[in-house]
């Protein structure tokens, strides 16, 4: 408990930033103080995610009509936990002491979107500056996330972590918000529905084992990698499908008697993805895009009218998902842990990235611990 | 009123009938006799769509996995209205003489999508022959049709025409049915929702005028053919955009602050439609696909990703919108008579096709009516 | 235009203020100044609803577990329009100049209920005092209100008001707001429903006026006073029936062949109302309660179990139900202009208050000009 | 497997027929044969349920507007599960030898409701003979049951017994369903929200398996027996409150920071359970209604109006939630079988009748064995 009484005295911490794209440098920061509704996070864990490596070679992801000034000093990192050690003025729903993980996004709360409870879909992204600060949020995205050892976040993005999870796979609820959000705009009732989930990556994997824990039978689970496929089983896929070696959409359909299934949660960014997905369903079902790559994909349009197809792309862990993944979580049907893989100390960043990106010795999730040092 | 008599009396009608892909013969066929749950309607208009010139050339459409045996002696045509001259078994939903428009699906009522209200997505879709005849039926697709003087129909199928309206004019009362049931899809509270319409197609005319109707605003409309945007600001565009001449995208996004529009009802089916709907949409909209080429196109799917896009494709008319767009036209909220503009006899069928087909002289919808002879 | 800038430079205003239960008084107030994201609004118009009397005389309603802290000086008057003088900090939603209709609720933004977009459920209701002052607000409710010169309100809160509408009717359309809320809890799909109304005063009436414009077929309207009856068919009722005179539960089912009305909208309150509500009702139809007494009623649970009756009760105007239905008047589909009947000074508040409570002269809705005295 | 063909030649069966109200008789009655989308089953077990003593008391439940004609012969009992000995024309959805659970209604296929989806709210239901028999079952209500040695059934009410499950606790499966429903129209996503049942009956004991199945957290059960609420814990629940020794309104405010659980199931038909079910809810809460007494209740509406309470009452089990119910008993997460305390033979039913009402040494399901004999 002592180190929190240190924290308020505390003049700097050690963080990664941002200079100029790909350029990241582990400077000392001033720890940061938190608003109304706001905490300041010691942060104990934060994984690596695809999109911080886009953040730190392009910046903020998913900007419509003009970027926000370019943010020097900028920390990313967006998949953390870990304790708070301060709270801002009127909160009272978290206290000193609770472990928390934290969500992407805050919305500003006040456009058509965040009325709406889309949060994650809020107009005024990226608008935390300047004239017209929206006081939207998206840590890690527009405002300084979790590659540092404190983090400032709205009591919005917080989700209290269940005592027996490690931090390292602490930082995984997110991940699991994530596929909880996927199958809620499915329709949510997936106990008893058949599933294929295309892509055994963290959210691949954690919508397989979001999926089981809701019930969902049987649970399909195509990708390239054998290994991945076997962390697959591990969380509950029934039938892995490697779609380097078999025709995944034949397979899928010959599972179901030719009719196909009825929910497909597609997470490869494969390029046939969204074709495969569609060809992968019985007439009537449902796709959610969870994934893509940068270029544009053919797609069957014909096929998803005259079936009535209907597909839903998902931005980040809408609808208070991550919380209630949580539940799960702590309810012990839901176990992310065999996602965690590697775990770094925070002055080994570069390595832990290049551990995530380049898959080494089987990396999925790769965390680093932003209180730890190697030297 | 003798006529219904002289019906069950008759022994023969004159009707069009497919032999090889593209030979359609005009004949004389036994009337046949509506069974359980089922009227005999003298038909006495029938509009001609797109998907007709797909079943003449090409069969019935959408089949999966397996085509029914090739029907001789089928009859097309899906977009009728009649008189019903006698009534099958246990019918009492409705009584000889009253006018009606029919839908063309009628599901098997034990799949499971019947199961689910999603008739139009029937499992059985075509499996209405042999010794597992499913019963579903699909007029004009899979069952006989409305190029005939009488026809065949399930209860499920009919819809009151309003008095007021014209036989030519209530053929499109399933066109507004049909775009009915994409408004629906799209959430249904369309008041006070912005709205592109892409293609001035009678789909796309009907979105604009439903949607207009219900209250969405704006309703913009988009098409490359000036004398169908025209017809578009008749039944209800705010705003007609002609793509062949501006950058539509480009367009919407300036109308709406650069925020773009909450739905897209895309009706067009040209190559680059699903890409444009997505980019004229506003963060957390939503697009319906109505309309398709026979060619894959080339879609972002990261931007539906990055901006919580849904996609709906819709098969039919499904959930009774045909019901409640014809309350609409009845309380004169809704007229589609702009969208009538040729008739023909019985016999001219060739002739109304190939006015439909080729556009000649303005034609959008092309009617025929098959009590009436030219010669 | 020069009055905004009198503003800037104004050190009080005319507001009346409550004392204990029941004071009123008119007094002078400081004009208040706008905080991040509100703006302040010149009161053009205030309408009296049965509510203002329940806080004049009660306090704060629907509290639960614990009241605020007496408010001396507290202003009530929740229905009121005007034109915005001055925005605060990060407002660009709105502009000087602007006419804006004002919601009643401004969700805290962080309860479980706002992040689900349903504000006017926050569960921070009438937490906007002390240290840990959620900033949730309810003008005219638990902040100040409409009974003034100038009021303070979040940009949440307003919607833009037509321009051919008066300032008197303009106060209307949160009500319309509210019947717009109705109709889409239950289900939003009303076109071609059957609706039955219960009770004309100003929620019923607007029910039955939002009903028609989105095409509800045929919309039914009781009360037990025929001069209300007589506004409902000018607002588009297609049949009244009055429950002082006639058997209403026996009259609907009439008119419905026996089956009973898809959908009821409750404005009555009255004791047996809920229970005639349901028997309207067709097997799996819903009912919308915006209405009630103080007192509990008998209500016949087996029936809406065996009938899979669904029912609704409905805080406020959510769902920015408003905006949408402000967008109706605006396209002139609904007109709510019948539902005002007086006007007065604010310096009358005593007397509308009176003409309000006791029906004097047929009046429904009771405007005060917070900008005009009678002397 | 002899039996089946024995069945094809076989005259008659023993069956309990009703005569006049109260009137059980065990005679021997004719076989019946399926017709088209039906099968024949041999029951195996049926279970009883409290509509049972009413419709043996009393005739078919929820008959609106006219009684069927009084079926002498008619064969009660609708909680019955068996094997498939013969199938009807066009049935390849089910094969002989297969065990099946049966589900109570069968839609007429061609209502309103029907059309939506909602079969157990067929407009038709009880319109199963005469000239205008639309084809509606309700097993065990309005045609044949299951208190014989053989049924025929339409598909539609057939669902799969998963293997591991003994026939006894098979006739728990559409139990279950129900529960399934209930939580599903109160919006399906209840992973993470908080649960109260109240009473703990079959259906109140299958809402704390199936919540917690589910995920829902916590979940509170309320009963006023101790040896239920005991059987409650076995099932999955959480808390449990005896009503009769502590007030459980206050309880389940206490357990919940003041604020109300996000759902209450309500199973137990008390006099005050309505109420009590509303005033245990956090403002914008759902509460499912199961159950209910035959008098009408005294109900807070106004507290439900200012809370935006919704209610859902809910006949049967609609929504395909049994074969999903099913679906969760195959994967082992969801075990009826505490439920299960009493069996007897086929002629014993007046002695498990009398065991089940006066819940005689514990009984909560009491389930007879057709094909057995005491003597």
């Amino acid at each position: 408990m002592d180190d929190w009484n240190v924290v308020h005295g505390m003049k700097s911490m050690k963080a990664w930033v941002l200079g100029d794209p790909g350029q990241l440098s582990l400077i000392n920061k001033p720890v940061p103080a938190p608003g109304v509704a706001e905490v300041l996070v010691r942060v104990d864990a934060t994984a690596i995610c695809a999109t911080d490596l886009e953040v730190i070679s392009h910046g903020p992801p998913a900007m419509i009509g003009g970027e926000p000034p370019f943010n020097r000093n900028f920390t990313p990192g967006h998949e953390y936990m870990g304790t708070i050690v301060e709270v801002g003025p009127t909160v009272d729903e978290f206290v000193v002491g609770e472990r928390v993980a934290v969500e992407i996004h805050a919305g500003c709360g006040r456009c058509e979107r965040c009325r709406q409870g889309m949060y994650t879909s809020c107009l005024n992204y990226g608008r935390n500056y300047g004239e017209f600060n929206k006081g939207h949020r998206a840590n890690g995205f527009t405002t300084d996330g979790g590659f540092a050892q404190y983090a400032v976040n709205h009591v919005n993005t917080l989700v209290r972590v269940p005592e027996h999870l490690s931090d390292e796979v602490a930082t995984l609820i997110v991940t699991a918000g994530t596929a909880m959000y996927g199958l809620d705009v499915l329709g949510g009732l997936v106990a008893g529905e058949s599933l294929v989930v295309t892509g055994a990556g963290p959210i691949g994997l954690s919508a397989v084992a979001v999926g089981k824990a809701l019930g969902a039978s049987p649970v399909i689970l195509t990708d390239i990698v054998d290994s991945r496929l076997a962390v697959g089983r591990r969380v509950g896929a029934d039938v892995v499908l490697n779609a380097a070696t078999e025709p995944v959409v034949d397979a899928v359909r010959g599972l179901t008697r030719g009719l196909g299934v009825n929910l497909v949660f597609e997470c490869s960014g494969a390029p046939n993805a969204v074709n495969d997905a569609i060809h992968m369903l019985k007439r009537g079902g449902r796709v959610c895009l969870g994934a893509f790559s940068n270029d544009p994909a053919l797609v069957d349009v014909g096929y998803i009218v005259t079936n009535n197809i209907y597909l839903y792309g998902i931005r980040g862990e809408g609808q208070s998902a991550v919380r209630r993944a949580a539940s799960l979580i702590a309810q012990k049907k839901l176990d992310p842990s065999p996602l965690h893989t590697h775990t770094f100390a925070l002055d080994q960043l570069p390595t832990a990235i290049r551990y995530f990106r380049e898959k080494v010795d089987g990396a999925i999730k790769v965390v680093i611990k932003p209180q730890e040092f190697r030297d």
